[in-house]
């Protein structure tokens, strides 16, 4: 079969590998029907994750069919068409048993396209498949449910829920790449009074109105503490939400925020930041970090499937599976392109 | 009367001063029965807290007895002897209404020998009184009710329960004066399977076995990491909570903790830590901050009723009012005097 | 000045009595802009409430101008536009001091129109001014502000919040008068997946519709449980509200609430009712009761400024104060009026 | 082998059986090395659970060791010494990744000695192995270990937990059998100011104040209403847990609790009771119900390392497996045998 293969910083090919094999009486095999590249691909793809090996199938966001399960498989039969979870998880260990999956100390956690072949690929091996593979209800399209494999559950869990967004809140929003618009998605599902998102790129804030932010900030021309002291009587933000992984951007979310109100980290981040304790030991905030656990992937299906979540305008690019190397190029691009996320389809 | 007056960085003074009056019908005035020094009260003295201008009367713990009330005090009459809160609350804002108490935008918040003159004096003006006093049962002593008006509402409301001990749980507790050591104290209500503290002073230590932790850790000489590991089958702790307030202090405590756990931060910070994102965006944390909001008292005042709360050795050293000047020399240099909180009674 | 005065079962009457005057310091004065009736005011009128003396003027919904204060007012002005709430707080006792104003020790909880004289009068004197009323912006009318005095806290806070109702989820509200139309304006802050509404009459159902509910069920016709099982994969409801008051709605939602799922009363009950412990005893349910605390009422007030809360149809007639007697008839015989709820305005 | 076989009401006996076997991959065989007898199995002999049908073997509590693991199982091998808890748990259902796995509908639940046979018997066949048992640690013992099979995880999730116990709470336990008396253990861990013990029997109530029980009422001797007003400055429970199972003991938990406080239920119960909602809908109550999810078993064992649950007078009888018929009569009458819990050893 063929996958996207990484070959080192800047490397990366299309091309014929082993087909996958079960290993584990808990694994499944599946044949991939679609599949879309994340931000963290990139960082990989630029070196910049070192446990990622030359070699290493990338990706970790698919729907695909089941085509063979393991002797300890439960849940899943072939045939089976799943999401195949950006989070994989043993199910047994401490941090499992509390549905803490992205922290699973039995093998799992993220590990698909980073220390095991991940999913940009024909067919992929998925460990643990009871846990880490949710069945698709029929009216719910690859497309759409290729979004929950990583930045719906990120952006709700590590976001909004993390956050604790609240009917009547301001929400702010630092960074509107696919992450935080998601982000503006999930917060509405809370009834926040303002989704206010701040980024450096004019389109992107476009997209946040579309997906229902009523306030944008350009970062650079306007003036983020203004805008929101405006809308909160001088308070600040109740939720900020951390979208883009830089210390500038965490530091302007400690800054935005109310006494007494929530700074929800999503954004992946290489560098220290510093946090401003002279001001903000007074201030009664929560700081929250985390890595997605994907407890929430099934009441995101469960509302997918009511309508309940307007994912209409997030996949911007399509393509078959061996065009895999210009959905890079596009998807690398975002400024030239205009692409939020692509998905290849097998 | 006489009061001990502010009189610029370095100077203070236990000197007569005009008599206490009301001056809105919510305020209340207290004869002082028992009252305390804060290491807050320090910092003043050194010049680190601007807003304290010389002439200010110092001193927000006390416990008094009524002389007179205002028209509009509901709840208190001459008489009453009350536990005089270090947080004065106006009932009326959003803050207080959610009982942030200390965030008050009404008038209130941390004023006493702040903002207005304190109760390190024979007589004081309590204002918004109904909600930021307690009236005192028969059995509990001044001593130790004047504890309650600060340090153990502060370690219980802004390290245990922001920190969230549970039972079985490990918690470490940097920083063992007067609040850490209160902050074993409170964390003990939950039961933690392990109270892990660390300082660099070794009888400070030991007070904190007396008090009820089972592992002491001496800074600068033991290893905090390697000791918390191997409690924690190397995982880190569940809790962790800063009761000193500088950025290595903070910064160790946020490397102490386990994936999922949470660091309260305690500690009165006047210059900015590092925050390791790069380490800590993906371990889950919940890092918080806060000024005490004293929800906590009446509930704090049941249970030293109940004889709940062991506090006999808090109190290391007792004088006169006429002695305030003394006083203060012996709690400012506990490591000759091994004075952990020292009360002056009228 | 007028009011509506009780008279002992069935006797009502529009007619003059003597001003109200400050009794308390911390008492304001209103005069009464808008007001409402209550289905309680009916029970009253019934006999039903037997604490009710004759002499009593009735009402606890209302939206006014502070024509004076008491000394001991610290937040309200002469010429302050404020809704005046069902519900009055000492903010002294333990109970307000959690916020639970409903259960007020120290004097307030629901007294106005009960164990004081209320508010369908030309004025009224409302105690504890400070935590009883709730300054109005501008852009509040005083109709919609008026169904903020009760309805609107009691269906969110008693039902909606005590039910926990989570994006996603099926819920179920048994009665679609006032109270349970409101239940579906404010359960659709956290976007349920489904909103199931019972009751016995067409037009209601119809109401329902239009504020929000996907789904009705005529009782005595339709079969609720099928209805609830066909939306929930036989389940059950994750959150059912009781917004009636007999046993028979009550029994019935604890039949459609699936395992793991909340019961939250709302309905003022008359008789007792059966639990079927034998079959809930393993289900893992939770059950609530309570009286609205009023501690969401600044917040429904932001969301009403911020155009969150569709109250439009909610009021259906609308009178001059001095049609009170009509306007009880109307309100009284809904089946024939079509009446939701019927503001009165001075 | 042999095992302890229901033979339909009344009819027990300790009788020669098939060996048991693999059944599924994700199975495993355990020799049973300790094991106790529950009120549940009293009642099962008595023909009040019908689902249990003639033949099948009793018992849902087990301490053992794997002898043999199915290809799917994980994270066991033979020779691990396992607690054999009373909850099976799939993992995989929507229940299960809730840790709710006491409501598994993936097979699991209460199944043990109810749908399949149990464990009271040389070996057993435990399915799901790896969610349904935990290794124990060298030191801690079988004995010890049993008692976390079901009274501790019951008393502590369904009573305590579930009763939200806070410091400084009164807390009310009805019945002081051993899952009551485990409840006093485990709500010891939050450090109420009361635990107050409600019993019939004048024996168990010396040892619920064995167990940390500072007052005890003796029912239909002592009035319970009072003893705990007397307590409350008249306002009743913060938490009251029934731990019996009949109508009358939970209408007098309901009738404890003060206004805003918690009724957990953890008595099972076989009729209806009634609630008094006339009186109820306004008190701010919560009630619960539940069956074990066993999710707190881990941080129990690792309680029960620590030294912090003290059960050493739980077990009152020791028998050899051999001597279940005798060890059934003993516990059967504890009014004349003084039983506790009875545990026999392989």
């Amino acid at each position: 079969m063929k996958g996207l293969v990484y070959g080192g910083p800047g490397a990366r090919s299309w091309t014929e590998i082993p087909d996958p094999a079960i290993r584990d009486p808990r694994d499944a095999i599946i044949r991939v029907d679609a599949v879309t590249i994340c931000g963290t691909d990139l960082h990989i793809l630029a070196g910049d994750v070192p446990e990622v090996k030359p070699g290493r199938v990338l990706g970790h966001e698919a729907v695909g069919t089941v085509v063979e399960t393991g002797s300890g498989v439960g849940g899943l039969t072939t045939g089976d068409r799943v999401l195949a979870s950006c989070i994989s998880a043993c199910g047994i260990c401490r941090f499992c048993r509390d549905g803490a999956y992205g922290q699973c100390r039995g093998g799992g956690g993220w590990i698909l396209g980073h220390l095991i072949d991940g999913v940009q690929s024909e067919f992929a091996r998925i460990p643990f498949a009871d846990l880490s593979t949710y069945k698709l209800p029929e009216r719910v399209s690859n497309e759409a449910a290729v979004l929950l494999a990583d930045i719906l559950p990120t952006s709700y869990e590590v976001g909004v829920l993390n956050g604790r967004v609240r009917p009547g809140d301001t929400v702010v929003i630092v960074g509107a790449g696919p992450i935080g618009l998601a982000a503006v998605v999930t917060a509405r599902l809370f009834s926040p009074a303002h989704i206010v998102v701040i980024d450096k790129a004019e389109n992107r804030l476009q997209a946040a109105k579309m997906f229902g932010a009523d306030t944008t900030v350009l970062a650079g021309t306007d003036d983020p503490l203004s805008a929101v002291r405006s809308l909160t009587a001088d308070l600040g933000a109740d939720v900020v939400i951390e979208a883009v992984g830089t210390p500038q951007t965490f530091e302007l979310c400690t800054a935005l925020v109310r006494p007494g109100g929530r700074v929800a980290n999503v954004g992946v981040h290489g560098k220290p930041a510093t946090l401003h304790l002279e001001d903000l030991w007074i201030r009664n905030l929560t700081i929250t970090t985390g890595l997605v656990d994907t407890y929430s992937t099934p009441k995101l299906l469960d509302m997918l499937v009511a309508g309940q979540l307007d994912l209409g305008h997030m996949v911007t690019h399509r393509f078959g599976l061996g065009e895999f190397m210009r959905a890079y190029d596009v998807f690398a691009d975002p400024a030239r392109s205009g692409a939020l996320k692509v998905v290849l389809a097998g």
